[in-house]
């Protein structure tokens, strides 16, 4: 069975999901819609697909799955009208900045028994799935502390800034999915400190761009993750997860790895330049995970509910920063 | 404009280079020919193009290149063929096993004025690359000595053995050709040593599996290559290039780059299992590398003449192991 | 000039500094006394020094300086008597539990004119004084966040807890140095989460096992510190540091840094099995630095105020782990 | 019991020679001697030891072993001369430049029953000896291909070539004896090719400043060395053992282990500077070495016919280096 694909979005991330549809041999790209006709119509070029609009697509008999890439706050309309269109329905994250918004989606979605699958790609990385592959094989023991780095090349531009809900609702939303995929269990407490080091503008803005954050289970395992907006040597991607028997690490990655030695020492290249060139294996695989889970009638993984807790989690941290107290959940 | 692609042999070298063309923007598969049907077959479902034979490929108008990847012993005679034909030709080393039979090919590809691109893959993995770079850019001085290690992870069968010419032109010649490509210049003398330290049978079949090659410039830059048909570890390809300001290395690659520690130490991974994995992106970016000079009509690289010159020095390393002295080129 | 030195206490600890003295050129071992006559004698015989009591070394017209390694409780007193007796003092960290002892010891020596230094190794270690020096020499720019991992390689004995003033005050107390050490600027809150997760008789003793912590400068500066008292790989000892400009860490350490690759893949050895191998050279160093302070009358450093502030750290540890919240300093 | 020293010679090797034996607790430095006074007065000093005549030591009844660190063309004569005084004796590679007179000399020593060490350093540091003991715990199975890298960080001065027998009897006899305790077997065959990249002036000595070398054992076993007097980033000293079921490998040194990253890469520090900083652990770990022989009564190794047959592959190297050709070793 192949899975027929319109892709929402024609803009960096809809590029970046269109090719991995185009590739993934049990799929097909039928169609791209975007605002931007220009945008619609190159990408449609490039894999030789259709340029429809959402309505069409929405309505169409030869489609049975859509990846929305269109902005934030569109996500949570789309995906209950695709859902309730029957579309099996792949999200980039977040679902929405709101976490009621979020729940009353995921209502909606659940009413209608449809299938929404969301976008934390790093889970789909090979070096971070073997980490928890070696964690499933029992080669840490149980797991006891967490520790995620994640740090961008630079900071986004403030327009950007306005609109991402800020760092712990843009950038530790992935590592609070991190945390949960490697700890194998809900955190209940959130500690969390946020700074102002890299740009004042974020500043002004009300944002922060150095984080760092404790969760706790409660079975008392700790994941600590540190976020900044600025490292100058690329796309520092770390996860590092402390067992009873011992520890299992990700190492960074980089485009080559070659070393120069001369006088000053030696030498490697800097790593990846960012997501898109640290990920591109992760974006291959997420899609290819949705569409086996779509073939085979099977739920999909992370849920929209992994969603939701990702974004309740940076709640709390936000909360947890401002207040300077540790922030308990329901778990 | 867009190269169009037949290709000649259907095996496991074969679907590498279709899967190659297949993804290359720039290149159209339309035709694959093999003297098994079934795989002929299998190969043009998995990319929608033609099953036709090489007598049609020959003839056809719509296809402008072929890659051949069909046994050894038709490389020679395929290649004057297409070139006749007025085909460009991409051919996987080697030209022919026997140095006066490629240069008789080589001669009526001149005649000819064909295009004749020959597989050394290794020139085009991003980290070998990388390190011929580093060269040009002036990181380590002038190249002084080079340090090649190759070695496969087990011995291939008997019946292989008995018709790929030897390990000195079966697997040496990507070192040999690897040293031209790091050194800048051209060997004048070789010296070899060889043993048969892993399987008997290959001794049996007058082959070796253990060697060791030291090649000298006629400036005296040296070069030292060992070789395997035995890494438990995984597929063991590392350069070293010494030069007289630094040193530049690659190094080894993983499918995954996880550690695991414990109460027996740090562990990562083996490395990549064969040349299919470990030289995936290679493969990649040397049909890119050939489709961009045919578009360009620009000089291909490396050219048949390159094929010869590797297949030469593996002549005279298997005759310096033999008779147990240098063995001086004409350079 | 010449140091002449007695050592009080040759435990564990007092084994090292004795070997430390015994070994600088610059410092002579006179005397060693110990409660524990066979102990006292031993540590003598090793380096042909005389045994004492403590009264005779305070007496001493033959000793200038002490290093004091007898159990903590009677660190304070010691102290006292010693700068009082007109001796320089080295003193094994903690100079008490009692964040108000304290005070009041350093009260004496200032008063006094006394010179008191404090045993935190490890800014001695060659490779966390040159992650210091790379700061320095602006390898990084302006400090932003700390990241300090330190685990041990298993829990020590219950009755050590009792007495070692708890995790905090005992292990992390280093690490809240380091941290200091690293950030050159003083935390003025702190936050901690501690669990336990190692051995269940170390909470029921009323200790952890397992904490994590978040420390906060005026400006913004982060430092996060994760201990654990369980480490199957060995003593696990690393710094990083994150600059505007850039990053410089510290590695972990070895005995021996060969590697096995096989069918199960890379291995390296484990790590150094604890401090005392681990810490060889910085005890070393240590010791030749507070010789040079004696020897110019320059001030040491650490002093016993860097001992007072880790502790006060190592106390707002422990209340924000009980009570849930952020404890701010003074700084 | 205690084995009283002379050292003979109070140079730079003799000063890291008296060093070990006054750290070493088995050991008493009880004189040396200098025909420089003031060398010999200064390491005396240091010390605290006689300085003595040569003869006088040859008389010493309070003297049990020597150390010989004169000047190459010393060595025989004085190891004759304090063998028949019945010293036991421990004398700096070579014994001579003349594997002749070192066959005499073996004689003396084998005749009078004497006791003769030949000081190959590498033996004993602490990486490259658990990589022989991880081959003799059967980590890599049989042995089959070992790879020596040997680099010094520049050339020696022009006075310095023209005594030291020239680059295969100075500097690759050690990777001669590391090959042999390595390989575990006598190599059979040298082929070498021998250039001057480096520095003009030494190829007007009639001596080479590069060289590639390959020994093979009657089993077919093989050794690759590379030396280079030139690299920039410090002294290059690793080995490589591949065997039937793996490989095992030590790295490279350094004194501090830090890595600083930024926009141009990840960068560590350069390697040691030269010989006296990176084997500091095997000089002391070779005279306990000898002191625990002398003290036992046992045999000690390497042994002078160690240090003959290493000799013996610097004779066959260089010759065939000159001709062209492998040279047959009886082996």
């Amino acid at each position: 069975m192949t899975v027929r694909f319109g892709v929402l979005g024609a803009g960096r991330i809809g590029k970046v999901h269109a090719k991995a549809v185009a590739s993934n041999a049990s799929a097909k790209l039928v169609a791209v819609a975007d605002a931007f006709e220009k945008a619609a119509n190159d990408l449609a070029d490039a894999y030789g697909c259709d340029v429809r609009s959402i309505e069409q697509i929405e309505e169409a008999s030869d489609i049975d799955a859509v990846v929305i890439c269109t902005p934030t706050d569109t996500h949570a309309d789309l995906i209950e009208r695709f859902v309730l269109a029957g579309k099996a329905v792949f999200c980039e994250k977040p679902i929405d900045l709101d976490a009621k918004r979020v729940e009353q989606c995921l209502a909606v979605v659940e009413k209608a028994g449809g299938t929404l699958m969301v976008g934390f790609n790093r889970r789909f990385d090979p070096h971070f799935a073997a980490v928890r592959k070696a964690i499933d094989d029992g080669a840490i023991g149980k797991v006891e502390q967490v520790v995620i780095t994640s740090r961008d090349p630079g900071p986004p531009p403030a327009e950007y800034i306005t609109r991402s809900g800020g760092i712990f609702r843009d950038m530790t939303i992935h590592d609070f999915d991190m945390a949960r995929f490697l700890l194998g269990a809900e955190p209940v407490a959130v500690t969390a400190t946020a700074s102002v080091l890299v740009d004042k503008k974020i500043g002004e803005l009300g944002d922060f761009d150095s984080v760092s954050v404790i969760l706790e289970t409660a079975s008392g395992q700790q994941c600590v993750i540190t976020n900044s907006r600025r490292a100058t040597y690329g796309y520092d991607q770390r996860i590092e997860v402390h067992g009873s028997d011992g520890m299992v690490a990700a190492e960074n990655q980089r485009a080559v790895s070659i070393e120069v030695a001369n006088g000053k020492g030696y030498t490697r290249p800097p790593l990846h330049d960012f997501f898109m060139t640290r990920y591109t294996e992760a974006y291959a695989a997420e899609i290819a995970a949705f569409v086996a889970s779509v073939t085979k009638g099977a739920k999909v993984s992370p849920s929209g509910r992994d969603g939701l807790i990702a974004l309740q989690l940076a709640d709390a941290a936000l909360k947890s920063a401002k207040e300077g107290k540790t922030v308990r959940l329901k778990g």
